[in-house]
């Protein structure tokens, strides 16, 4: 029986195969997508991973992944449909009908951006269309953006565009936000966020970038079309823990319930990167994930 | 007044002046050596920080120093000899007298590991004598190593090196172990650890690497050599804290406590990398803790 299975190959699951393979663990890597590196494959640029500046995402994915093939790191590819643990070890069914056992399983699956699902959205992914204010928002400065959502996330995208951004629209489908009021009182200090409340992003325009929103108004009816250079959407995260959910406790909103060292509700699995209950998800948080709770695997199989 | 004083320019310090600059923070960074990196630029090599396999530690450390410079990140040369704060701001005042203030402080000053202080250790530093196992065991596959310590970290290098190791003795100066019993039970199944127990290290001899260490046993007196490629000193870190012990509350051992989002017991003062209360001290962990401090400072800004 193998010592881990880590599933996902996103940084955190990149970096756990890492850590593995250099602890000499017998390990296999689990990833349901033809290619390495999570959501970051479908980034254009990423400037804030320390040490290599201005690299393409996808790039970013393969120098992960490469990292990983130079140490040995075995990969599969599938999809997990079951998983499931007891005290001794650690099951895993993916879709293809293979099933993998080993005594521990880090569960680096990442997360997606809950998408708006307006027209443009896909087509403008990447192109004036993002879902990370802190990854995206440098490459905004002196523009006009648009933050979408009503939660903390929203508000503080909105804030910390307002500092880079000529002028920043918070569009909000409410009147009232479940962000925390200090900072809702910060944005509507902020001179240049402009609150579009009761609001809805119907379109998203522009040829090959962004070039203006249509935002209706769901008490009056009225639709008008707003100049943006680029639009963040902030109306959550969907964590994908759904098969993971009688295996380890989740929070409210799908989590893994995990500290950064990784440890979960149950013994023998844990958790990194985008996948946990953490305060920012950041590639380079994903990847200190992935190295602690290879860590705490190593300690836990030093316990049996 | 400047939003922020990054205090250390280590992989954490490092960070965050890119996290700082991108958010574009009014920030500068203090640092007490000539050369940016922290710890790793003694290090030869350094084959686990995600995507940039088989570095040199100096290499690394110019790659996180380039990417800060390229931001426009701010640097002053200087030791921090005093530092206080209220709730307004932060003051700093360095060895040449220079006072600077911000709204708040990342202390990232890091840590050193404890030296043993016997002859051979400063000069086969990195050619055999090493601080960090998990950092620098996959370099002494199928050689013969010895662990110096008897606390958690000792014991867990213990065991990480035997996976890897022909041999692995394990010298501490007492009979009994400060780390958990669980390990110590692992580390004594253990087919290839020998404990060598009630001795200490008196010698580390070679010419250009490390070939044999004295070991002293503290009860009978007696001496003998053991031909070693590798020792790794687990013997306690020293983190670099003394001059904020008024400002912040510090653990028993002088570490800075703070979590992972990097808050410490003041509300403007956040804490990042080896000199924070954490469990697994690495290139990777420690740079997403400078992220995730200037997250925090964001936060903490918006709150005013």
């Amino acid at each position: 029986m193998r010592d881990l299975i880590i599933i996902g190959s996103g940084p955190a699951g990149l970096t756990a195969a890492i850590y593995a393979k250099r602890a000499e663990l017998d390990c296999i890597v689990i990833e349901k997508e033809a290619i390495s590196g999570g959501q970051i494959i479908n980034t254009t640029e990423i400037d804030n991973y320390p040490g290599l500046y201005h690299m393409g995402g996808f790039d970013l994915g393969m120098k992960f992944r490469e990292h990983a093939d130079a140490l040995g790191a075995e990969f599969v590819e599938g999809n997990v449909v079951e998983f499931s643990r007891t005290d001794e070890k650690v099951t895993v069914k993916l879709e293809s009908g293979e099933v993998y056992e080993a005594k521990t399983a880090i569960i680096a699956g990442g997360a997606k951006h809950r998408p708006l699902s307006v027209p443009g959205e896909d087509r403008l992914r990447g192109a004036g269309v993002s879902y990370c204010a802190t990854c995206d928002g440098a490459f905004f400065k002196k523009k006009i953006t648009a933050v979408n959502g009503g939660g903390d996330v929203a508000v503080e995208d909105a804030l910390f565009l307002s500092r880079l951004c000529e002028k920043v629209y918070l569009i909000h489908r409410r009147d009232e936000f479940r962000a925390a009021k200090t900072i809702v009182t910060a944005a509507k200090a902020a001179h240049n966020i402009e609150f579009v409340l009761d609001s809805v992003i119907t379109e998203i325009k522009g040829e090959n970038k962004t070039e203006a929103i249509s935002v209706k108004n769901v008490k009056t009816g009225e639709t008008k079309d707003l100049a943006v250079d680029g639009v963040f959407i902030a109306v959550g995260m969907l964590p994908e823990s759904e098969v993971y959910k009688d295996a380890v406790k989740l929070d409210e909103k799908g989590y893994i319930i995990a500290d950064e060292t990784g440890k979960t509700s149950a013994p023998n699995v844990f958790a990194a990167g985008d996948i946990r209950t953490k305060a920012l998800r950041q590639v380079v948080t994903a990847a200190a994930d992935g190295a602690n709770a290879v860590t705490s695997v190593e300690n836990y199989l030093h316990s049996l």
